[in-house]
């Protein structure tokens, strides 16, 4: 029996542990100096937390000061934290990372280096370790359409695992899917990597168009829609820029986790309440007061940066990103619908 | 100032008035015979009675027995009747759009002809023109995310226009575009025209998802957004086979109008009745009480037809569109949950 150490046990993390569990592997979950709430409440029999699902007895639990007995004789590490903490618990998790076959990571997100460049989170992983002269495994890439407390509970979910080497994410598929836990695989780490912070992003516009309907009176269908496909079209776009297939936007990576998100989520939520007539700043401190994230927002500026840095054109061949930008600019926001529509309605062919 | 002639005063007729009127057109607008009351209406001054808008008083309307009236000196012939009432218009019309420089094409769907073969509606069109010796100028087929009562109400709304010959589309996206009426162009005619009824389809599948959801007690988000990309996936893939770009699913006609569709919408409507439980046969009934038409139902069967005729082995390449086709199966309908999952969680790699 294959050992896998889940790195994180917030949402993703613990959601993670019940296909793996159900696909016959040894697992073992690692909270953070964070988690110690979490991992409290799963020790003690009570559903997770955040995804208000119980843990499986068979998940191994190990608190923040026990990392290395966590890591030792893992086959499989899986990133799981969230992607602020991602250098730090790879520099901590370095060893034990590198002395196993792969490294999984359901962390997403943009990772600024030390010079202020931005790098995907697979690059700053490879870099910390380049850094400390380590050789890594090869990293498995996770996305796609999953709601933690669905993929916790068991309920039918589809997901993708890209890796460089193709037949490596093919063979972790083949081993960890079960009948409710499908996962498809591709080549294309980078592709898999870029839609997952870019559609956080694009929610923020979808629940714009939601919370303009609801202020006016009447629903802005046709927009919502339009701004759907045009997320759809630069997830492509700049997904190309970096060295991804322009296709790996249009499946379950960027199609179907921009539908997941769209449907409900903290991005779509803020972007509501600034369609709804909310400044940038107000509709902020309500999720703030909330206690609810919204990647989105730092993504939209990282997002920014980083196509700069490859000579992307942003208000040329970026125009929702750079729509949405304008719109949650906490200074001199833009008007969100004319900013929205002028984006996302095509221009004269 | 150039004349068109809307053949169809229901509401997606009716509302493309309004761009037409704003980009400067010279709008005539023909009820069929079964249009009477709803130009009763406009012309009494009121509401639109489906879009619920009221119609510019720049639009000149005609009864059914006016047809050639209105046909006479028309610049652009628009079809937007019924899909299943265009092979009669379109014979009544003949005259008047063999003199026109385009027909428009908003009306879609599947259409068998007297052999039983099925075929996309322009070339159900040109199979007529040919039987009656006549010859069409160039088809403008329609489409895109575009509910018609928000087109209507002159709300954001992007559309594209495919036609063979790609500056005829261009040429008339540019005379017709207005500040809220964006229109892209493609000389995809066929993409464009295979998206549209599919979508119907497709949003039964996702209206299920949601049905589920509520019937569960908990929500369906992963299999939906999963369904969902699976939906452009199998759309991109059955319009290659009929000749289509693989990538016009992945823009306006195809992601886009599914997202406008899965929103709300009869077909929608309809597969969340059976995801909640109730039978096909159920469903349909209670869709009919009220007065619902549900265009994806007559659309599964065509399309399974179609498929069958292009050499489509449907289990295997369009696993979704036989799901939904055993979903709605009136005698022996399969179970919906395991169905739909089945059928959109990927296979193993």
């Amino acid at each position: 029996m294959a050992t896998i150490t889940v790195l994180g046990a917030g949402a993703m993390g613990s959601a993670l542990c019940r296909p793996l569990v159900d696909s016959g592997w040894n697992v073992r979950l690692w909270g953070t100096w964070l988690d110690d709430h979490l991992v409290d409440a799963i020790e003690a029999g009570e559903p997770h937390p955040r995804t208000h699902v119980l843990v499986s007895h068979d998940v191994k639990t190990y608190r923040s000061s026990e990392l290395g007995e966590a890591l030792n004789g893992a086959d499989v590490v899986v990133m799981a934290v969230a992607s602020v903490g991602v250098p730090r618990v790879t520099e901590l998790a370095l060893d034990g990372i590198s002395r196993a076959d792969a490294l999984w990571l359901t962390s997403k997100g943009f990772c600024p280096d030390e010079d202020g460049r931005i790098q995907l989170l697979p690059d700053a992983i490879r870099t910390i370790a380049r850094a400390h002269d380590v050789a890594l495994p090869p990293i498995v890439a996770i996305a796609g359409p999953v709601k933690a407390n669905e993929c916790a509970a068991g309920v039918a979910t589809a997901t993708i695992f890209g890796c460089s080497d193709l037949e490596v994410a093919r063979g972790y598929a083949r081993q960890t899917r079960t009948d409710s836990y499908a996962i498809a695989a591709t080549d294309d780490e980078t592709g898999v990597e870029v839609c997952a912070p870019m559609k956080n992003i694009y929610a923020i516009a979808l629940g714009v168009a939601d919370g303009l309907g609801e202020a006016l009176g009447s629903p802005r269908h046709n927009l919502k829609a339009a701004t759907f496909a045009r997320a759809v079209e630069e997830m492509s776009l700049f997904g190309e820029k970096l060295g991804a297939e322009s296709e790996t936007a249009y499946g379950l990576p960027g199609v179907g986790d921009l539908e997941v998100t769209g449907l409900s989520g903290r991005n779509k939520i803020y972007g509501e309440r600034i369609g709804r007539g909310e400044t940038p700043s107000e509709a902020l401190a309500e999720m703030t007061r909330l206690e609810q994230t919204v990647e989105g927002i730092p993504a939209t500026d990282l997002a920014l940066r980083l196509a700069r840095q490859v000579g992307v054109d942003v208000a040329l061949e970026l125009p929702l990103l750079q729509a949405v930008a304008d719109v949650i600019d906490p200074q001199t926001p833009a008007d969100p619908e004319t900013t929205i529509s002028r984006a996302v309605l095509p221009s004269l062919p």
